[in-house]
């Protein structure tokens, strides 16, 4: 496969960094003739995320960007308000922690004590609350340009990425016309999506005029941390499931599956698609390309 | 592609049921020529699990199999031992429970208690927990044929499926020798792996002798789980991590990866493959039989 010249990475805010020593691992074994073999695998390490004094989580994670995924996650579980003041975020590298800090304690941080006196774990209300940050919620009408959907995964395929030296790990794409602009990897792919949302936060950046893109399916969670960011158009290379297109339908996000090639199914917003592009124009994709089940 | 016959199903013990009212949805859509489609595509519901009294966790599951899950979930975050005596499990389809209950109160209960006291969360120790178990464990050295391999490969690959269906979706199978005996999907990987679990827990199977074929990736958790389990060997038609090879090579289980056709690369454990096929005589995979990025 042609891979992208430096001049389109160049496009990028944040690209994918696959040389970078700290990701990926050279491990020997055997292949299926016997032969010894040395491939590369990628990393994965625990961080435990705190939110002031308290542990919240702790995730596997690939390990970059530590700070836009600790952000994003407490930002995706509604830990984080738009009001909450971060004054500090601190990675400890040796501890594998990071620790969010806030001026003054957050409601979650209440309501997670009242939790703790009923059921005395929180687990299973994180994604109830996830579910409640949805009400009332409503995204902006903006249009797609199929022309840019198609440069989108054009460009992000050809991009040098950690998949493509190691495999096993999932990609997300922070978009804006047809150029992709903060490509995060992770082999959990919620991670991915997590430090999207880090960065967003983080930065200030408006997310309306925003697609993301993702290697994962269209699941219920992935299409509701796309819409608590704000952002109106969710895209994948990968298939639906039913609750996922329920809830894109019910938020007016416009879901865009199975994109490959000149194939893809709009199975919620299709009327805010604008069809510049003629399908017979664009190539299938190449089959050293198509991501082979990066579970 | 070819399917496989009814004689193949018939030597499942548990086979998946692609045809299954509740497990899809059809939903209307329009693909990339503007056409309206209906496509099939995978439910997703909530499944609140309690250990007695105590609720645990908010699982997102197709939902076959609601007990087996539960069983599995509980048995691989080590809050389910082999002493504790399960008296009954009861699903509530209506309220998307269902409630594991054992004779007397689990450790798991206790330790939780403390956990309450101290830092009122559970979450972030789950995967400490889990750690736990695998200290001193070690796994039968059960010797692998790469006929059986090739041979597993092969039938799973044309089983009638909600991936083949639907796709968007993960598939473990339980195996002995060249037979798969039980294959279970679900939105989440770890939950097809977790009523496998459950399974063999309610069952009172031996693992020993059995293999685990899953569509989704080695990671590290995808390798304590298996270990937890007892089956020596776990295989996957897609990549590694590293710390997923690293627990593998430590507790003695045999990895193997990138199985599709006549390749595949073993990471740890290659002593104890018996190589009594000829790659040379394996088709490679006809296009159609491969998973496509089932994220």
């Amino acid at each position: 496969m042609q891979l992208a010249s430096t001049a389109d990475i160049s496009d990028y805010l944040i690209a994918p960094d696959p040389g970078a020593a700290r990701l990926t691992r050279t491990v020997a074994g055997v292949d299926h003739t016997g032969a010894p073999v040395r491939t590369s695998v990628v990393e994965e390490r625990p961080l435990t995320i705190f939110l002031n004094s308290r542990e919240i989580v702790t995730a596997m994670t690939i390990g970059d960007y530590p700070e836009y995924l600790a952000l994003g996650f407490l930002r995706n579980q509604g830990m984080l308000a738009d009001a909450d003041e971060v004054t500090r975020v601190d990675f400890d590298e040796e501890l594998d922690t990071v620790v969010v800090r806030t001026a003054t304690e957050t409601s979650h941080e209440e309501k997670l004590k009242k939790k703790t006196r009923t059921s005395g774990c929180a687990v299973g209300t994180v994604f109830g609350d996830m579910m409640e940050g949805l009400e009332g919620l409503t995204l902006p009408r903006t249009p797609v340009r199929t022309s840019e959907l198609y440069a989108l995964s054009h460009k992000i395929n050809r991009t040098p990425s950690l998949y493509l030296e190691a495999g096993a790990i999932h990609g997300t794409v922070l978009c804006q016309g047809d150029r992709p602009l903060v490509y995060m990897e992770d082999v959990g792919r919620h991670n991915a999506v997590d430090k999207i949302a880090g960065w967003l936060f983080d930065t200030g950046t408006p997310a309306a005029d925003k697609l993301l893109y993702t290697t994962g399916r269209l699941t219920s969670e992935m299409v509701i941390k796309t819409a608590l960011m704000g952002i109106p158009v969710l895209a994948s290379r990968s298939g639906f499931t039913a609750w996922g297109v329920e809830i894109a339908q019910q938020v007016g996000l416009t879901l865009i599956g199975r994109l490959r090639g000149q194939r893809f199914l709009c199975l919620s917003g299709e009327t805010r698609l604008i069809r510049d592009a003629d399908p017979a124009a664009i190539a299938d994709e190449p089959r050293q390309q198509r991501r082979k089940g990066a579970g």
